[in-house]
């Protein structure tokens, strides 16, 4: 496993830079007001590790798609993720000043700036997809309704619901599961069918083993992100240490104890690399991530 | 053109009734969250003019398509412009507590609901147009690039952020057109070419006549919405009278006179007439609704 971990750095580095690139190229197109595009920039260029779009690029790559195909597929999956955060920190939501380290969208410019850079963001990731090069419309179609489908009312925006009305309550596991498949895992998910319908020739098998590679991931995430709540400090996680925690929200640890949050955690990851079986080393990347995922401190 | 006005009367009550249906078994799918889905239906539901949607039903009528085709992308149409409203009223947008006669979204539930329902309202539209019936996926994607970029940056939301910048400010006639143009125009616009877009063989020819006439339309709707806002009463408009100009928000009376603006909007019907000259009996409904849209008095 350790010696995968700086495989998934290098490769994570690479999505960085390359959707980094095709991201700038896309927000500093023509806009009427120069204060939401640099809203907009702001929400999106400000760092990020970029899981979503490398999940896209190294799906693609596990079915021996060129990268170019999904490149702006995974610009759209960072595109909603990026407006979700810019949503989620709103004072009348979770009421974050701080986020990657930097001041959040509504404290750096104002709430209204912030409102509408999100709604833009939202727009944006359809408007790349239906506009995406080296797919047909068919794959277009298909993206736009995987990636709908997951941020909306049934998915992200649905467990954002969930988890506002889930503050000071007890959930047991279940619900947290829900909770968590909805908010984020259903937008990882996406983040992997993406990467997989660049190939045109992708068998609803393959789609639904790396669909269960993405749904053990996207909790596999989430545990890590309730136990670096715990154990990371401020200036390494950019974010409060602890601000879950103080919010009442339910967490793993919370719920399992540090040490079964820990054992939980191992369990996601073996699941992840079942689910890759009948995959050649093409997919290596996907396995350097789920590693990634589990060893990392931020 | 008094004639036309009972007979958009009853094309437009025709239309309210197959959107209304259309999108109430869109909402009421599974959503995890019910405060959200209620939200959603709350927003959607309680009345308005529907006139993007009888706008993208008249057009491809115009073009000679039969009306399931256009009804799915009607009520996207639609959801776009409920979103827009449901964060418009927003506390740090405009902070609007009344909406056709009754409580705003943040006022009847919460802000974070409504951000949450404006949010999962935008997702819906491009869900259901990615999966609308009757159209091929050629056309499909043609609407959903056309409707993206008529509502994000470079269109309705981009004229929101030129509005929350304008506020105080004394425009003139051109930044104020600018301003309409993208904030409510562009979608207006959009409304009519995704009806057009529903028929596979339409022209670009016929796209940029239709597109004028929209273009006409979208500005004439503005300056007669500004003239009721001096002229009606709360209880008609369902917003209170006199609320823009309040804000100090920039309009077309404070411009160009009560008598000047009634000058302008009766060029603006002419110019969007011109523009169908063209089009047979089949485009009636279009010509109609600009004689409505004249005429009306909320």
């Amino acid at each position: 496993m350790n010696d995968r971990i700086p495989q998934a750095q290098a490769y994570l580095e690479h999505c960085r830079q390359l959707i980094d690139q095709t991201l700038d190229q896309h927000i500093t197109r023509n806009s009427p007001s120069v204060r939401l595009r640099e809203a907009m920039s702001y929400s999106v260029l400000g760092g990020g590790k970029r899981i979503r779009p490398a999940l896209c690029l190294a799906a693609a790559r596990a079915m021996g798609t060129p990268e170019p195909a999904a490149l702006v597929p995974a610009c759209a999956l960072e595109l909603i993720h990026a407006y979700s955060l810019v949503h989620d920190d709103l004072p009348a939501m979770d009421d974050d000043d701080l986020r990657r380290g930097r001041p959040t969208v509504h404290i750096a410019f104002d709430e209204a700036s912030a409102i509408l850079a999100g709604d833009a963001l939202q727009t944006l990731a359809f408007d790349l997809l239906s506009n995406a090069p080296d797919l047909s419309d068919r794959q277009r179609v298909a993206m736009i309704s995987e990636l709908a489908r997951a941020s909306g009312q049934q998915g992200m925006v649905g467990g954002q619901a969930i988890d506002l009305e889930s503050v000071g309550k007890m959930l047991n596991l279940e619900q947290l599961e829900t909770m968590h498949r909805h908010k984020t895992g259903a937008l990882i998910e996406a983040s992997v069918k993406l990467g997989a319908l660049a190939c045109e020739s992708v068998t609803a098998h393959q789609l639904a083993r790396l669909a269960d590679y993405a749904s053990a991931l996207g909790l596999a995430f989430q545990v890590q992100d309730d136990l670096l709540d715990i154990e990371g400090d401020t200036a390494v996680i950019g974010k409060r240490q602890g601000s879950d925690m103080a919010k009442e929200k339910p967490t793993y640890p919370a719920l399992l104890g540090v040490d079964g949050a820990r054992q939980h955690l191992a369990r996601l990851r073996g699941n992840a690399l079942e689910a890759l079986q009948a995959f050649g080393p093409e997919a290596d990347p996907l396995r350097a991530i789920a590693d990634y995922v589990v060893a990392r401190r931020h």
